[in-house]
């Protein structure tokens, strides 16, 4: 970025990481990791995934990467939209940006070659309005990937947006700040053009049809693909508040009386009403459809896609029970580029000092008001939880390893909290899943383990995770075999995890991080978590199973956790 | 705190550690160092040093302990005052507070006991203020140690002030933000009361007489001590300018052109003319005298007293050039209880951005008044010139391990930035003096341990440094010995210092820290430093005898330095 001058470089011939994979590999190469995040020194990668530009079925996902100026570690983070799909087709892997740019720039990347164009016409714009600009010139086909006026401002809590099928800037690469990165580079938007190109050409082009095939019929099989189509990833709020996991009023919480204000049938009945899309595909391929458009009483569209995070950690987090206002406070963190579980936390801290009372929805807009116009305090609220908690001394910190905590709570979920608490990317609930037994203090350690090897190697994909093909692993080696001529099996795809894995913990322990950092805060050890009164059967299900360790009818903070071996 | 209840604890018969070595013992005992530092689970420490309440020379210099919200490190800072006298006289080694109270308390100590008290009367009064009123209550023989205005929020950058021989609360525990962890406490005072108990009784009263009979007639020999009765701490304006080692300009410059306006001479000078005070003792028994009062124009007291570290801080690297603009920061500082070090390295930095021109001083007077009404601005810069930076998009960011970069310029100071880049303390000037070759690539690492060793020693006996006793070690043992019946000889004293680093470095491991946290950044790693243009005689020796490393008249950034074993 420095002196404008871009290079190709070919990768490996046996090479065949995408997405996660590409980026660990390309940052602990090419990386400093003791580097300021927003310094010249700092790497900002953008990667496509391994089944990118095919016919595999939600396979456009795309990841960017670099040091998080949240977490002060390594930072993968990925996203939907149109971008994966047409660097896919046009051959294109990755792109690493080094130096900085005194201006900002524009990369337009065609399948004849790329370039540098100035972007001080988009500099500052929110990102619908520059995306809107781009089109204009650039032509509706372009996929755009872009900082918006949070990551231009070098805000730590800011995303890297990705254009939708309609072209909207509505999908982000949301954790970590990565948009800070992009936007220190002086790299306001990467323009891909994958119009004129085909999809790429298998090296067993039979084999591949024939396990695509095979993916496609299991995915449109599942129970859970008609659950999402019907009702988005919003299903998630009455299946999370059951099991009394639902972050609700500043995670004091873990289910939440007005659910049913913010859950899929609410959601469904609305956009439906109102003219919006439920069934809605964020990228190519897509054949599972959870996302939805939101249109606000005037029948005029808002906001894409309100997805269950977002109706958690800006609703029940917040105890807003209102949709429209959620929809207007998602909108205003795509337009400004910042996540909306950073912001969901960190304006729910601001309750333990008398700064939000909760249901409070307008002085929630204010405040992503004072974002967007930089204001010292929007500057406080956009540096993201744990820094804004220190600057306002909360020491109740709703953040895990730098990262705001997701919508799935630690406590009731012991082995998601283990991966939050250990992982190198921080509290990021895509790191490491763990459903299983939930409440058990015993051998969580052992699945978030295995739970974050596995979702490793599956993010070198660039599939959506809601294919849950993770689940069933022996559909994707014939695809990626077919595509590669390789010959993967179950060994050689957590071998793959394994070694991410070990790449990301030894950046992060050159960047000043150890194993001990972070970890779970004390509240988290402290604090009981009421168990959900909605599901009494659950409830008691759960009393009789863990009686011993339930007193006062309350659920077990972090203490009681077997941690394991730390191998 | 929690339930008002203090113990008494006796130490172990044969445990004779003070000072910073006695927060070491009590702080890795007590705490679990991955706790937040303002969560009840955090630990407070006020400990006096070894030879506290004797006639050791300059021995009452007093201990403040606990987890930095800095660095996230341990934290010992100490300051003169009356404070460490009184401790050591009524028999009371350390204070360690533990828990929270909901309401602001006093903690006040006498030789017949110790209780709490309502401290609402003076919470949220500035220093000057409260002591006033505390000694109207409890009378003008107390010393006081408070955290201030700023530690009872819970700002990050607030020291612990302990009243000097006037009662005034002009000395500071500075650095590390630890009047944070005193206020999260909601220990707002400790109030000692040491006047009707004489000094300790030594095992070997005899020994110990001639003991500090000899140290008092070194120290009364020494040049230093005479020009610092002259021109107090301010004769290292003109030694660090010449040498190149005086922050100017946000660290751009390592000498001033106006440094004539600040240095020892012109401080005397006008010190002199409005009856204010030199040679001004900041402690008991403290026989060099290096401390001032400073007066206004209308000759009323202003502040005390004006340091180096401050001169150079909120003078040269913010290029005010007018004393009485310093003094009324400094006086704000006192009052606020901020340290001077963190917030000149925070305006500085501000230059950056555009927000700060150097030379307003009107400018870095709103902004400190903004700190002390804690607007949003205040906040942030209160919060310290890491956290500011971040929050602010600076990437050229005056702080090494957390810590603003004190008055001794790496680059320039080889051996001491060595310190800074690797010091559990972060960059503490002094953790780890060193002045020895200052340019030399070679044996820096070496010099940094062997003083960080020495120095970590040093800081258990309460003594001052400019005793410069630690140069001649063979004065301390007698006096240690006659008064605890001991043998300590040079082996065991750098025992002592190797065995506090360890318990420090241990400490900040179970924190998250590893020894790569902080390093030297990179900005320290690229920008050459131009030599004093003031003192060419230096300058040619330099460049003759280390010509080749020197390229365009510039010293040498941080690059090429050769960090040794990290054993």
């Amino acid at each position: 970025m420095t002196n404008g001058k871009i290079d190709e470089e070919k990768l490996p011939e046996d090479f065949t990481w995408g997405g996660r994979g590409l980026v660990d590999y390309l940052l602990t190469q090419n990386m400093n990791p003791n580097s300021h995040p927003l310094s010249s020194d700092s790497v900002f990668v953008l990667a496509c995934g391994m089944l990118a530009g095919t016919s595999a079925p939600n396979s456009s996902r795309i990841s960017v990467g670099g040091k998080s100026p949240l977490t002060g570690g390594i930072k993968e983070a990925n996203s939907g939209g149109t971008a994966g799909d047409a660097m896919g087709r046009i051959g294109i892997m990755a792109v690493m940006a080094q130096g900085k740019s005194e201006t900002p720039q524009l990369l337009i990347m065609t399948s004849q070659g790329a370039e540098f164009r100035d972007a001080s016409f988009v500099s500052g714009l929110k990102n619908y309005e520059a995306c809107q600009k781009l089109r204009e010139k650039y032509g509706e086909k372009i996929s755009i990937v872009l900082t918006g006026p949070a990551g231009e401002r070098g805000m730590a809590n800011s995303t890297v947006a990705v254009t939708d099928m309609q072209g909207r800037p509505a999908r982000h690469a949301a954790r970590g700040g990565l948009g800070a990165v992009m936007g220190a580079k002086g790299l306001k938007a990467i323009l891909i053009d994958g119009s004129d190109s085909k999809f790429r050409i298998p090296k067993n082009p039979t084999a591949f049809k024939n396990a695509v095939k095979n993916a496609v019929k299991t995915i449109n099989s599942m129970q859970i693909g008609k659950d999402l189509r019907a009702h988005g990833s919003a299903i998630w709020v009455n299946l999370c508040d059951a099991s009394g996991q639902m972050p609700t009023l500043n995670h004091s919480h873990g289910a939440w009386v007005k659910k049913n204000a913010i859950n899929g049938p609410a959601l469904a009945k609305i956009v439906t009403e109102r003219g919006g899309q439920m069934a809605h595909s964020c990228m190519p391929g897509c054949i599972v459809r959870c996302s939805n458009t939101y249109n606000g009483p005037d029948k005029k569209y808002v906001t894409s896609a309100l997805e269950y995070e977002t109706l958690a950690m800006l609703g029940a987090n917040l105890g807003i029970d209102n949709l429209d206002i959620i929809a207007e406070l998602d909108r205003m963190c795509d337009e400004i580029g910042i996540d909306t579980i950073e912001t969901g936390n960190t304006i729910g801290a601001l309750n333990d000092v008398g700064l939000f009372n909760f249901g409070d929805g307008f002085k929630a807009l204010e405040y992503i008001r004072e974002i967007e116009n930089a204001t010292p305090m929007g500057m406080i609220l956009g540096s993201g939880t744990e820094t804004a908690c220190k600057i306002l001394g909360i020491d109740r910190v709703p953040a895990i390893r730098g990262l705001g905590i997701p919508a799935h709570m630690a406590r009731s979920r012991k082995g998601w909290g283990m991966t939050y608490a250990t992982s190198p990317q921080g509290a990021d609930h895509t790191a490491g899943a763990v459903a299983e037994d939930p409440l058990s203090p015993y051998g969580q350690a052992e699945r978030s383990r295995n739970s974050q090897i596995s979702m490793a190697a599956f993010d070198c994909l660039g599939m959506c995770w809601f294919t849950f093909i993770n689940g069933t692993h022996n559909l994707l080696y014939p695809m990626i075999n077919a595509l590669y001529g390789l010959d993967w099996d179950t060994q050689r795809y957590l071998q793959t995890g394994k070694e991410m894995l070990r790449m990301e913990i030894d950046f992060n322990r050159k960047a000043g991080l150890n194993s001990e950092q972070g970890r779970m805060p004390q509240w988290l050890k402290e604090e009981t978590l009421p168990p959900p009164i909605q599901n009494l059967t659950f409830q008691m299900k759960t009393m009789i199973k863990y009686g011993k360790i339930f007193k006062r009818m309350h659920w077990q903070p972090y203490t009681n956790i077997h941690m394991g071996s730390r191998g």
